[in-house]
């Protein structure tokens, strides 16, 4: 949506369009040397809150949270993966600020059985991307999207707090079955480069002699006959995902456990 | 429901109870002596489906999926855990014969807009028990509820056999973080009772030595001075859960590798 007539039309007529009762919120991580952030977009009332959205009638759920993604912050390409809907009966009630704010751009007063005002559950996804490599764009309902420090979260919306605690809590145990850097790391990267990987998302120190051991028992990374020039007295070898093997992880499941 | 009324009614004023778009599947695991089994209902129809029901329009989930399993078969006191959400927009598309049915019961035409023709996502629950010990029941619906074996599964409704599936695929994650065994085991139990519990449920060998290590090192079961006498020559230690760390790991997790 990218004008006031269009947000007019889905605040009138949106039910036509979107199933009622659902919504899906997409939790970005974004990781960089050291550092798991999370991407938060700022609405124009000053709320803070993931990307979300709605489901339209005739959408695959998958379908859904990769459109609301773009559409709310440009982003594609991403690996969504669903991981908890949340559901409390009062966990997305509007205050009245909100819902006037609805009704004026609605220029229409909003009843009480307002598509919008009913009880919504919302299907929790989550991806993580190279937040230096992407470039997150806020949309029309937002004042501002930002990287933020996932132990430093502002107060943010409903309870999209939870929701990215939860996405968190799922991300660190799936980390466990699932390979994961391909995409966050370099074509080539060393042992301590995935090493900080695995340690920032799971925010844990792991055993440094244990760890590549693990990566390497399941055929996960290979060791180069090359070497990275750090400095006069440092040039630790590099490595590289086996994709094959990666991608039949990716299919089938594994255990690691440092 | 109890009778031809309440399910009329049910058919003809759901919608004003329940929230549409919505239901709960609960896959129930069984575990006995090396098998494990799964609880399927077989309505009056001939379709086999896991237990499955409406979310009231004032209730949690957790209210919702508890309230359904009852309802439906009979048991309660299970620690259901969700674990995935089933949308595909034509996963729960009625034949024609299932729509006779309704309206044979209604004794009304079932217009196609009727709220249980329309798109409906399953948000799936999973429970383990121990099946020698708990007697499901079969409710209104069903002709009969059985525990059947995971491995050979009837065809199902819908797409049941699919979150059978996944639950098991989900409840195989969990194990590895989220310590189980509770209500499984008899209270004092041999390592082999508690080796073959995991290895039923995962499915797979596990390690024979490193297995209980793993549970030891991580403070989850303790020796006790006491042996089972089996016979002449065989009287293996017992084991108890520490209900304390137990109890901390089944709220903070854990990470088991064997």
């Amino acid at each position: 949506m990218n004008s006031q007539e269009e947000v007019k039309n889905f605040i009138t007529n949106g039910h036509k369009v979107y199933l009622k009762h659902l919504s899906i919120d997409c939790v970005i991580f974004g990781y960089h040397e050291h550092q798991l952030k999370v991407l938060l977009l700022k609405n124009k009332g000053g709320y803070w809150s993931v990307a979300g959205g709605f489901i339209k009638h005739e959408e695959t759920l998958q379908e859904a949270a990769t459109r609301i993604l773009a559409e709310r912050t440009g982003l594609d390409k991403l690996f969504l993966q669903q991981f908890q809907t949340f559901g409390e009966p009062g966990r997305s009630i509007r205050t009245d600020e909100q819902v006037k704010a609805l009704s004026d751009i609605a220029k229409a007063p909003i009843a009480k059985n307002h598509w919008l005002l009913e009880r919504t559950l919302s299907l929790g996804y989550y991806a993580v991307t190279e937040y230096s490599k992407v470039n997150p764009k806020a949309d029309y309902f937002s004042e501002t999207s930002e990287w933020r420090d996932i132990d430093n979260l502002p107060p943010m919306v409903f309870d999209h707090k939870l929701i990215v605690t939860e996405a968190l809590k799922a991300l660190r145990m799936q980390i466990y079955h699932q390979p994961i850097g391909f995409n966050l790391l370099p074509e080539k990267f060393t042992l301590p480069e995935i090493h900080d990987l695995y340690e920032t998302i799971l925010g844990k120190k792991l055993d440094r002699r244990n760890f590549p051991k693990k990566l390497m028992a399941l055929g996960l990374i290979k060791k180069l006959d090359e070497q990275k020039k750090i400095g006069a007295h440092r040039s630790p070898y590099l490595y590289k995902f086996d994709k094959r093997r990666y991608d039949k992880a990716l299919k089938e499941g594994i255990v690691l456990a440092f």
